[in-house]
């Protein structure tokens, strides 16, 4: 018995906020010192490491599990399933609800249960609840919702990955630039022939890596020390995702008995172009291998880090032949890579 | 295979507060009007309800992977295993980390990632996540860690319940009186023997219900709306638990086979008492059968409600010979059982 994807949908929220849309914004040092730089340079030297050059965010009367309910909506049609057969949501995320202009976040009730309401679905067996595991929370929603059809206690499930990363970002730290809000969705059940998830693997570095991503006070030393934002240590992150990621992916790939060459495409966690690049040319060197022109299709450029969102977007995007010379045809293996807070990373690797 | 319970442990914090401790709080109506009652009188019949005397809070210091720590630490030693054999840590909980005299849920890292962390484990394969799936979150991980062991994706897992509802109450809503902080973990093992995990129930009610319980401004319409609260339609939870706990606690006995005499405990959410009473009445009802004396062990006269832990919390105190006139034996067919936000309910018929 495999576990395959039946159906995909993303929501790509509308508004579009632009690198030139932080030429006002005042970036501080951690410590509140003002940088050397002008502001025009620090956005230069940002797009030229991370490639973002825009990114969305939720409309203002919009939170995440609106968001969550508009990709889940489109991957239950794109699956051609009645929701009242759907035994599991999962519902990955990191902030929950935060609506705009506040600063709390609202997980009671879960966004599952939210976006089970919204759906209008009645039927109690369909088990809904949140996973919080850093950005690759999508990913490993698809393999606990794999583990639940394994062990026989789920035929049909709804994985989500949403968040709106711009509800919680500091607009004084440069990082700030990198996060983006979306959704992603997809419909998971049995599958009775040779495609659908083959391998996978999770990892989780709390030692000396668990704070690496945190929820930390503005760099705007004037602002309530008592408000905190999503921060990040991006060298710590750097070196840590170089090192590790690549050894998951594969391990991940290695449990699967496919061949490197076969790999077709890698879907990874849209974090940061320069590192996203650096991390799959390591993994290729471990087979002593450069990675293939175009075995990587990405979306940051446009669309920034939506989190928990970017692999389930890409992967719908692709599939629908909406990534500029990108695609995937039936049979096709490829791979599904993730890191992110927690320290989480995780990979599948997945018949198409 | 089966899968059982190998160790417990518990936190319950140090701080008591008395039903007394709330005779000079200003109770208000929902739309902010003062009851006509005075405060003795509303403590009196609140008393008389719930069963509760007395909570206990987290001190200003610790947040709620603080006690979760402590709880997971006694789980560990009591299982006798090296906590780096750990191939999951669950953790579930409904607000987060809220720190003393702040209002934001930090939840970043997930607070698996936070105990992980704390109990330096190094084992990059045990994987650390949480779950957001109300009161029932404890039972829920135990559900999910069964299945993990089921599917062969893990051996030994770390299941804990941590909740400081005290840090998101109302002072003006006299619902603030049941809520309680509290941390409950448990060990699950492969079991080579006929112990252990024998039938399992979820379900997920969400079309009228899913905002039962929900995140809502203060009854003093004088606070900040933006702040919320832990909020509940107390009475409609009361009707939506008594129809639908019996049901699913007899789906899950029937599904194991067990005969309703045979039933030695039932380990139920400690919410309400009356409510917990009126549902084992009830379940006994739809077998034409009288509740037995002492079936249900309660913990909520001194303890309070505090969510995810009550269930794990209660469980080690009996096994531990903890609870006056209560114990198990080995062999003993025992139920858990709990109802709660989004809105779940869920339940276990075990073989300790």
């Amino acid at each position: 018995m495999n576990v395959k994807i039946t159906g995909t949908g993303c929501y790509i929220p509308s508004e579009v906020e632009t690198n030139e849309d932080f030429l006002q914004h005042k970036f501080l040092n951690e410590d509140g010192s003002p940088f050397k730089q002008n502001t025009s340079i620090i956005i230069k030297k940002f797009q030229s490491i991370t490639g973002i050059d825009e990114r969305r965010y939720a409309e203002t009367n919009q939170c995440s599990s609106d968001l969550a309910f508009f990709a889940a909506e489109k991957a239950i049609k794109d699956a051609n399933i009645n929701p009242e057969e759907l035994d599991y949501i999962i519902f990955a995320h990191n902030f929950g609800d935060v609506q705009h202009g506040t600063i709390q976040s609202d997980i009671l009730p879960s966004l599952a249960s939210r976006v089970k309401h919204k759906l209008r679905i009645k039927n109690p067996k369909c088990v809904a609840y949140d996973i919080l595991f850093g950005c690759p929370g999508w990913v490993e929603g698809m393999i606990q919702g794999y583990a639940f059809i394994k062990a026989g206690i789920a035929k049909k499930c709804l994985v989500i990955g949403s968040e709106t990363l711009s509800r919680v970002v500091d607009k004084y730290d440069r990082d700030s630039m990198i996060y983006s809000d979306g959704a992603g969705a997809s419909i998971i059940e049995v599958s009775e022939d040779e495609t659908g998830i083959i391998a996978h693997e999770t990892a989780t570095f709390t030692y000396d890596e668990a704070y690496f991503l945190y929820y930390g006070k503005s760099n705007n030393q004037e602002l309530c020390k008592d408000t905190r934002y999503i921060k990040m240590y991006g060298r710590k992150i750097y070196e840590f995702a170089l090192t590790n990621v690549p050894l998951a992916m594969k391990n991940c790939l290695d449990k699967s008995g496919v061949p490197i060459d076969n790999l077709k495409k890698i879907f990874i966690h849209q974090a940061n172009e320069k590192m996203d690049e650096a991390i799959v040319e390591r993994f290729y060197g471990l087979y002593d291998k450069k990675a293939p022109e175009g075995i990587m299709p990405m979306s940051i450029h446009d669309l920034g880090n939506s989190s928990v969102a970017t692999i389930p977007t890409l992967f719908d995007m692709v599939t629908k032949g909406k990534v500029e010379n990108q695609d995937i045809q039936k049979g096709d293996i490829v791979m599904f890579a993730s890191v992110g807070a927690g320290m989480n990373i995780n990979a599948i690797v997945y018949k198409y």
